[in-house]
């Protein structure tokens, strides 16, 4: 029996409590946040959880063998850091972290404790991801070419953190779990319409160094809600739409070759266009998947699918994509 | 009577003289194309009009009061300098020419010799952008916030112009038409994967010194067909979508202000989701707008909606456009 | 305080608990249902609740003031007499009875024996559909001349009842609860292809005496689902597609009206195509509105939104649809 | 060289006469109307085609073959049968003729006089109509359960026919040619709007000897235009959205399978989901078609994809529906 802690009862916490006691031989033991209205709602459903105003409560449980960090990124990294040094296993919810050198240190941690530290890249326990990369896997589409995310509404405009840092964390993973490459750079560019300086709207631009591009557009300014990717192939395709309600994938066989004109040495583009082709995918809740992962991880001393490095990359990104975004646009080298 | 000779008789050539046939008092009297092939098929539909190989025929012609010139980009500025030097009006396709100093040199010719110079800007004609315009001069959108263009799909790739040059001169002009304002800086990041260098996907971002942004995301390799315009406005937005046969713009009363919570002297932001409307639009065809404006305008000696300086400033941004380009989304002040 | 017992705990029934239990000043005590599976069920959520496997211990328990009956179809005209002889208020689900003498003989009763009888159309509690209702009430559509609705999805086939029973008394009731008129004959259509004779597709026509006719399309064999009621006026028209995740209702302010044409005594009809607008809508839970009419209309002793002569008249169409669907198209007077 | 002449240079005639002139050995050499507007703007455009205001011209002309008839539909029959008398071939727009004995005495007419006779059945001809009926014709399908189709929008009020006569022949012969099985009976209702017994809304049922159903939904009353068709088989099930403008087919892979519970002799309905395939469909002007298998038809003596017996069968069950709609949907024997 696995025994969970989770620190930080906000928007996901209903959510990360109901999966994770959803799971076998797994039981959410303790909740901890410091807003008593959360925790008597909390108490009102879920009747058996212990609750508390300190997290430190839950971290000094010797019962408890994995906690749950669903607090404000800015405190990610002190409570996840204690919660190693404690012995737990730990899930952080994206971003990891606020820097670079705080994810660092908590993969070192981790890796010297011994412990499992996850990120809950949820967009990556979907049926639609895990489908896209069984489709790439097959070759199906042919070398990837770019890959272009827009993903607005409006949303909630936080005050520690940009837009970037809210909603790229999605894709950014998506598209690391899906290519598995490293961008070499990053240009960032955007603007914050409420003058403290905190971006609203952003578009980054990742670099790499084959003939691949990844641009992202992120927005908690406009009242259409958009979640689209388009993933281009050298044979065919992929359009994700994540606001259709079930027919969220379509693949065309649709693309383009290119030769040279022997004659003239002149590159010439052949065109091709072909059927559509909408996959079903699974319907499953992606954060059940999630907590299954972490627990199994656990038990079985194994690698998740969003272990701390995967969330360090993204982190990686993001830290760069603030100085370009600074520079309005420059390349930051990774 | 205005007599016009069209220079080029490619794609847009049978649209172009269908137009012009169209109008009151204006005559289409030669058409010059190379291409034999292209000759013939134009005499078949218009018996009347006289054809030519060499367009020099048609700049000697001393009838011939107005020219078009619709021949390939890098062609522009010498056909339209031959042209107002020897005294014809000239309407040019877009993007105007290949460099600020070419639009800068016809500008400055028109005026001496004065002659109408125009720019094709089509959009700019059409019943949704006029509708646009006057539905943000009502005030009803506030302030501008953004301006966010996407124009993809599976495009013929030219192999003089990158994508920006091709396609990004639609939405510029359409944004400046709009706003009238003049950025101060671009940002541009793309890919060439053709290996040729010209850029088949690009993005742009066009600083502003007040509180504005605008991006621009075009491609000639998406198998979707996307051409959608976000207007964001401090109190309403804007959603035109050229591709919805009949819906294309979409006014939603849906916006966010900004207030300073006194105590915490935190910035709070307050959401008001309110009711969608679709107005009515004209469904005039643009380019007879385009056709009659100019020929109205040679006649009546007065500015037309889209003239040389309006070409000037779309060829500026996108020779900014260009330098960013090939230095990864470097700011380029303009 | 309303003690209310509910009878039956299938698809529908946690549905029934929750709302129900989001009341003031109104509990549920006790759920009756000879599953033992959703008993269990029932009771890891709400331990609080008591159970049984016979509906009569609810009836006779002198506490219960009002009973929920979600039995199936066949079971509801005995379940209610015998509730309503024992004094308790009655919530009925839809469709009310299997024949027009069962529903007449339940409000007899309900009036006899003082107490309140409702019937839960629970789209005539959403949003939208209230929003329809204000807006024909407004006058802005002017007079009605149709209603088209088209229900169809892949669904479960029913045994004892077919696809009009099971889908149409959504429609119908949506239908009376907007117009107030009562059809004077009915025509239906339709097939089984189960040889069961129970048709899994249906087409109903209700003819009126007045200018206005409505046809319902009801199907469990589509793999597309589409919920579309089109409600046609003299002036307006509402398109209300349910399927849509937000913009649930357009009216298009398009419309064509009649004149003689003077000289020929020709009847000449002018078009007229306007903006379209999409009214914003109340998104709260329909059933919480069912269940808050009910326990007010106990309270306060006065007619609910949806009582028996609602139910009455819905069956009263499905009745005489039966018999139309055996004469293939017959119309049958009601 | 086959030579055509028109009759009739209406709404239909400028598509007509533009598609005959396309082919090759066929010339367009006459055209009829009465009034002079229509011929003069035919002029304009074909100066080499003669016109005539009196179409006995066209029939007594010895060098015409073949002659399109595209005048009002109650003169379908007395100009087509004249054609015939005279040795035309005879191309009719569609419904062929008012009445099921007018359509019988041309098909015996053009017999005799060994003269090819055709209806303008123009969806027959779509490359989406044909790639549905491969689709069907592999199997892929299953065995067809139903059809149903709902084509409505603002448009026309028509004087002399009403809206069954007017959109359902396109549905019917798609159906005919989908399936070519005879239905046995229809029903049909509506309404005139308009008091002159006109129905400008009706809805159509055809039953069949064999477990299928036809339905059609036809209105000139909607803002919102609908060209929906749904073809339900055993395996699979097709939708045909004619609005959309490229993927005009979506086929099902989703279907329900039926089984009889041993134990308690319950009919089981089995479901299954699966993926949607969106084939590539040919994008070629289907009136082409219908004029080159006219042309062709009577050059190599053999029957067209619509001849008039498809005609006929189309004017059938008008003929009934107006007889059921007068009797609100009365199953009428065919």
């Amino acid at each position: 029996m696995i025994r969970i802690g989770v620190i930080g009862y906000g928007y996901w916490g209903p959510n990360l409590v109901r999966n994770f006691s959803q799971l076998n031989d797994c039981v959410v033991k303790t909740v901890a946040d410091t807003r008593p209205g959360r925790l008597e709602a909390l108490h009102k459903i879920y009747p058996s959880i212990a609750v508390t105003a300190d997290y430190k409560t839950v971290l000094s449980d010797a019962e408890i063998d994995a906690v749950v960090i669903a607090v404000p990124v800015f405190l990610h990294f002190p409570v996840a850091k204690e919660a190693l040094e404690k012995g737990k296993h730990v899930l952080i919810e994206k971003p990891m972290t606020t820097s670079v050198a705080q994810a660092e240190e908590l993969i070192a941690l981790a890796e010297k404790k011994r412990r499992t530290l996850m990120v809950d890249h949820t967009f990556v326990y979907t049926g639609v991801v895990q489908k896209i990369k069984s489709v790439i896997a097959s070759g199906e589409i042919g070398d990837l070419n770019y890959f272009d995310s827009t993903r607005i509404n409006l949303g909630l405009f936080q005050h520690d953190i940009n837009v970037l840092w809210d909603l790229a964390p999605h894709d950014i993973s998506i598209l690391n779990f899906l290519t598995g490459e490293k961008p070499v750079s990053v240009s960032a560019t955007g603007i914050s319409h409420t003058g403290n300086g905190i971006e609203n709207i952003a578009y980054l631009t990742l670099h790499y160094s084959n003939n691949f591009i990844a641009h992202f557009h992120c927005s908690w300014t406009s009242p259409v809600k958009i979640r689209k990717i388009l993933i281009g192939g050298s044979r065919k395709m992929i359009v994700y739409d994540d606001v259709e309600p079930t027919e969220k994938i379509k693949i065309y066989d649709t693309g383009y070759s290119m030769r040279t004109d022997e004659d003239k040495h002149k590159l010439l583009v052949d065109y091709r266009t072909g059927d559509i082709y909408i996959p079903k995918t699974e319907q499953r809740e992606a954060l059940l998947g999630v907590a299954g992962d972490f627990v199994s991880a656990i038990r079985e001393n194994r690698q998740t699918l969003a272990g701390g490095t995967a969330g360090l990359e993204v982190v990686r990104v993001l830290e760069a994509a603030g100085r370009s975004l600074r520079e309005k646009g420059k390349e930051i080298t990774l």
